[in-house]
């Protein structure tokens, strides 16, 4: 790499790790607390975590799936065991799931092995967290059996709406639920259909309508591509139109793009840190700028990535060589980005706005 | 089959075929007229027809692919030409489409070998249609470069909204259309992203909100199931609940299910004429009694298929062994369903609403 950008890593990151995290029950293990949506609350700068659990196994043949379940309208945790040499007709390849091998060869996702939900930390200062014992949102058995990750949080006036993943057997969709006080929460349901995560709701509405980042995963025809849709409510959306599919040019966005943080306004336009993998799953932060009357209008992007993983705690943990952002902080020309590090610790970083303008080409 | 129910197809049947249908230019031959939408308008039968047309081509090694493009504003068909022994990135063994087959082994689209539009046919008797020489709705190249395919009408109050499936390169997504008049009409976006399709609008709101089934088919987790959404305005929609994913138990609908027609309400229920496949692709239609305050509860669902492929038209053709509905119209106690058979030809069967009941399991 030949290009220089001022990143700084917070010194006290990894911010949060698994350790740091009390599980939610004595059959649990966290794996991860990372993707975290963040705001400013109360004076306080408040993280929505996504925690992945995952059940305990000794034997070495079981693989112990957790799944919500609605008994009698109350939500509980189910924990169905598989044996690897009996329960022969799934794909145990990937530790994160149980796979079904189809016709075609595709390998579709049959079970997952962990299970997440949301948790708050809250901070003084933005680095010295500390991370809440229970949960702030749990999965529902009707919505996400398989649990819910990846919060963004976009405040608009006193009302904070969160958009995360609902996953269930039946994909993963995105959920809508908002809070003004992180102690109780209304849920708006299923804003879009599976498969479609990564939902960066913008923090006002632009000539009259809330605008959405989407980024729907085809079966058929098309890839994982960002796009951006309308709202009259922040409950229903349309007017999709295609954004964009990552570029074949810049090997570190050749895979695949997403979400990212929530946009913020700058004197320039919008400005959306994006993610995007290559072809080898290593996940890197990119930025757009985008028209402030029009933001499915790209003004300019970065032609490199601002953040790729270079630090051993992104470089080594669940997932390896992930930077993955749900949220960022715009606050006196410094863009704080928190990140997911290698699928299992939250971190922040910051980036002067100037250096990410400078990066970007026309 | 042990179970009789009394279908009456259409002395007519087809009632429209491709010879009926009048090529859009000189380069293209029709390869299909089916997948209609239905109504009746200033006293007549109308049906939305998919028309699909590809190119001719005398070469046995040439694929030509017809793409819409939009050329100093104005949209134009423009056709790319592809060598098979040239072009050898691209799989084709299925005619209906160029192929990329994935790292996994999945057969990923790269483009369609036809293009459809959408035609008006009208009648004065719902058997003997006239179909228009030119198109009523054309794809547009921002929207729908590879075409619009399977149109349902919605008639509401004056107003009749178009639901169709825009196809592109980004994947197969809902476009939504209304017209007074079937001469000029009103576009109203993409309602829903890829990949989703078989959409069908109620024709009334229920409690306030108009309700939607959708279709979406998403990659990694999940199948292709129906879904059903809400919307205060018709163009904008959320609030998605999964409905139905078919039955392994039936045999006929062992494969996917979708969308079929607009519903229509009886004394007992919404009634949805609804198509479901095997694995072999073998397409049939069921039909499900729906709660008329909440159409998202089922009250009873046909066990068996009320229309397959038995006629040489519905086993023989572009695709052979499918019925594929849209449209049905409920008069008199007769559910006249208007359906694709084998992927190119416009049919009818009548069957008497007291036979689906009667078929139908509690």
């Amino acid at each position: 790499m030949t290009y220089k950008i001022n990143v700084v890593r917070s010194e006290r990151n990894p911010l949060i790790k698994p350790s740091d995290v009390k599980p939610s029950n004595k059959y649990f293990t966290v794996d991860g607390v990372f993707n975290c949506g963040v705001c400013t609350y109360n004076g306080e700068y408040l993280l929505l975590c996504r925690v992945a659990e995952s059940v305990k196994s000794h034997k070495e043949d079981e693989v112990k799936i957790p799944i919500v379940v609605n008994v009698h309208g109350k939500e509980i945790i189910d924990i169905v065991t598989f044996n690897k040499k009996v329960d022969t007709e799934y794909d145990y390849s990937d530790t994160r799931s149980l796979g079904i091998i189809e016709k075609g060869g595709a390998r579709k996702i049959a079970y997952l092995t962990s299970l997440s939900h949301i948790r708050i930390a809250r901070s003084k200062d933005g680095e010295n967290f500390k991370i809440e014992d229970e949960a702030f949102i749990k999965p529902i058995a009707s919505q996400e059996e398989w649990g819910i990750e990846d919060p963004r949080i976009t405040q608009i006036e006193d009302t904070y709406y969160i958009s995360y993943t609902s996953v269930s057997r039946n994909g993963a969709a995105t959920s809508l639920v908002s809070t003004k006080d992180f102690e109780t929460y209304e849920r708006h349901g299923v804003i879009f259909a599976p498969e479609n995560k990564d939902v960066t709701i913008f923090p006002q509405k632009i000539n009259g309508k809330y605008i959405a980042f989407n980024r729907p995963v085809p079966y058929a025809i098309g890839g994982a591509d960002m796009w951006i849709a309308e709202s009259p409510d922040l409950e229903h959306w349309g007017k999709q139109k295609h954004f964009y599919g990552g570029s074949n040019e810049e090997s570190w966005e050749n895979g695949r793009v997403g979400g990212g943080a929530v946009p913020f306004l700058t004197e320039k336009g919008w400005v959306k840190i994006y993610h995007a993998a290559d072809k080898d799953d290593r996940y890197c932060l990119g930025a757009f700028l985008l028209d402030k009357n029009d933001p499915s209008k790209i003004l300019a992007k970065t032609s490199k990535a601002i953040l790729q993983p270079e630090a051993t705690y992104e470089k080594e943990g669940f997932f390896g060589n992930v930077v993955f952002t749900c949220g960022c902080l715009f606050e006196e020309g410094i863009v704080k980005i928190y990140y997911g590090a290698a699928d299992d610790k939250v971190c922040r970083a910051d980036v002067k706005i100037e250096d990410i303008f400078n990066l970007m080409e026309k």
